[in-house]
């Protein structure tokens, strides 16, 4: 019934379910269109060993797990004195308590042995005495502050313990991670390989960035932002230049990316109607081919998705914002499925709108946001643009909201969500 | 009066103030330490050209002046048919138009000319019709909908014109920089030089990962974290080893380091009282030596700051978590700084602190936090820790909140902004 009657509106609102029939015939969802490319690849990854020098940002590809414990002993937090705790019970300022200082291996009661932060915690002693809460003369200290049993005192395991799963497989390595892994002493560790993704452009109109273009070419972007986004991921771009529009050239140079590569990307020559070049040159080449071909999305309507030999193909639009918003929707789940990371989403922040939005019913809609914080208030300004090929709204922008097809846009003061591709710029207070 | 006041309570509450007195004497304020270091430094940067294949991440020292219009012609924007708008005027579903394809360079009143998107529009068309919006007949096109002048049509210059600057020197290239600046025919861009940052740990308890410690060492782990976090920053790090507790040693391997880099991070030896061996080492290299001695925060209080000859040295603690906390607050900004990033923040988070958590009056404090987000709603999670050398605090953390001076703590269900240093893993919405 809905439709019916969404169709009778159509020839006066232009409404997408016209625009569904008449050039795609049907626009998938961005769920089933991932679905279907998901259920039919099987991701194979490779592990390979690197030094923790060469693993910043690697993915990890087995479980970190503790071979002792960290500490390997009971060890000083602080800088101190080395104490039995029950020396300093019933001390004040007001009643300070004197202990004598000692170089041996064991402090007894009434001893304290200067120790520093890290250093293993004497025989006999339970706890430490931070150096700003005694004062020493020669060979004793003079304490006025009460501690407890284990106060700064580092207890063995502790940070991790002996047969702890330290690291996840499937973690992200940022410093931190380093840093606990070579505090359990391994120097080499296990991560999945890179995954390699052709990037090839199609198109008369394409001129290499550097050259001098004739009347009416464009400079090529795509394989530039496209392998700059592959190498943000940890993945590697391989660069297949630009193909004519030419069905035979273009099924060429796809082939020799599938040969030598996990996954391929191409733009331009996916459309409606004539020009869908990409596709038949993709479905010229083996099975199953091409499986979602238009998806419910705005920019980056004309997608399509293929798989040939369990490698998977994601033809995206010649619009640089377009196939920036296809290489986001689809490419980038799975090159991070095919990293092996267990899961890693854009950092968010919730905002503002300063203006309302309209979209299109019908159509999940990538609203470019610029993000800015103001007396503490975060705000998200949409940046208006006509066409998703202005390049400009994207660096205009930091970031993107995502209105669900139920909704015909967004309005003004509603809190939204903003997925950050780019830093936040404005801060009115710092760390 | 309020000074004296919270002296009378030291020797039961431990307050801060009487650990300021004996032992740092003073601490000083985060903001007074970072000035005194920016104040007495002259930051002088080397530019460099490079390929814009080359420059991700990178940050841009000259603007980016369009020397063109970008698009350098008015262009469709999508696939279609060229029209002069008012050809459409008045059709509709019920009553269509019928337009005459034509293959020549001009449309004339009455006529259609088929373009593919970025097409240069034919003279005499002032819009574009999608392609699903007509159906073709050989040789015509019929026109059930209506198309305002401009419509589907990017202008030249409407995306960048021609003399405005694209994207700012300061910029840190980002994909959609690059796509920017490559589609104004920039091949090669000129970008600032990355800093060199030399990175010594000291401390005669430490051992190499890999090799196979004696009873009571301790893996070195501050080098591979504090160098990794200035790869994440773009800088490069040069590794200057494990220096014995030796004020002779440490002074030679940071006047190297001085040679070599354009800043030093030092871990470890800088303490209060008796264990300061890595800022008396700086104070025998030259002149004006330490700056900064102990500053009002927790973790990392006893960091120190250095400038020799113009070059800037951060003394940091030893405990893996400080020297990071350290990094965070000092050496970062100034990185940010020298790579001449106009700015950098972290992404932030709003979230609801799910316990109650104290905090020392007196110092800023840094409280290690787990992001995570459920039914919509984002939980700041405490991690617990009593020491900061406890690193799994850090792994378990994906972020932190900064609890000023004069709180003593946060309370449950209060939103905190959360600074992000790993990604949000926990997602229950999918974009």
């Amino acid at each position: 019934m809905r439709y019916v009657f969404l169709c009778c509106l159509c020839a006066v609102y232009r409404c997408p379910i016209l625009v569904r029939l008449r050039g795609f015939q049907k626009l998938m969802s961005i769920e089933e269109a991932r679905q279907r490319l998901m259920d039919g690849l099987k991701i194979k990854r490779k592990n390979v060993m690197v030094s923790i020098y060469d693993a910043l940002n690697r993915v990890l590809a087995e479980d970190i797990i503790a071979e002792e414990d960290l500490p390997r002993f009971d060890r000083s937090a602080v800088d101190g004195y080395a104490v039995k705790a029950e020396d300093t019970f019933g001390v004040s300022q007001f009643k300070p308590k004197t202990l004598k200082l000692t170089n041996g291996n064991e402090v007894k009661k009434g001893e304290a042995k200067q120790v520093w932060t890290g250093n293993s915690l004497p025989k006999g002693a339970d706890a430490v005495l931070m150096l700003e809460n005694a004062k020493r003369f020669d060979d004793e200290i003079e304490v006025w502050t009460v501690v407890t049993p284990g106060e700064n005192v580092s207890k063995k395991g502790e940070d991790i313990a002996k047969g702890e799963i330290a690291v996840k497989a499937g973690t992200r390595l940022k410093p931190h991670h380093l840093g606990l892994i070579a505090a359990l002493g391994k120097s080499e560790i296990c991560v999945f390989e890179k995954p390699k993704v052709a990037v090839l452009a199609t198109g008369n109109e394409l001129v290499e960035t550097g050259q001098k273009p004739r009347e009416e070419q464009v400079f090529e972007v795509n394989r530039l932002v496209l392998g700059a986004l592959c190498l943000e991921l940890g993945a590697e771009p391989l660069d297949l230049g630009i193909a004519k529009d030419d069905v035979a050239e273009i099924a060429e140079k796809i082939r020799f990316g599938l040969e030598k590569a996990d996954m391929v990307l191409t733009t331009g020559g996916t459309s409606v109607g004539a020009s869908d070049l990409v596709p038949t040159a993709v479905n010229s080449i083996g099975k199953p081919g091409v499986i979602v071909h238009g998806v419910a999305m705005r920019p980056a309507m004309p997608t399509a998705l293929a798989i040939i030999d369990n490698k998977p193909i994601i033809v995206l639009s010649g619009n640089p914002v377009a196939a920036m918003f296809g290489f986001e929707v689809f490419a980038r789940p799975l090159i991070l499925k095919m990293l092996g990371v267990r899961c890693e989403r854009r950092p968010v922040v919730n905002a503002r709108l300063t203006r309302r939005t309209t979209t299109a019913l019908g159509r999940r809609t990538f609203v470019r946001i610029r993000v800015f914080q103001r007396g503490g208030e975060f705000y998200a300004e949409p940046v208006s643009a006509r066409g998703s090929g202005i390049i400009s709204t994207m660096t205009r922008a930091n970031g993107y909201v995502v209105v669900p097809e139920n909704r015909e846009g967004l309005e003004e003061g509603e809190t939204v969500q903003v997925h950050l591709f780019d830093t936040l710029e404005e801060a009115d207070e710092s760390v």
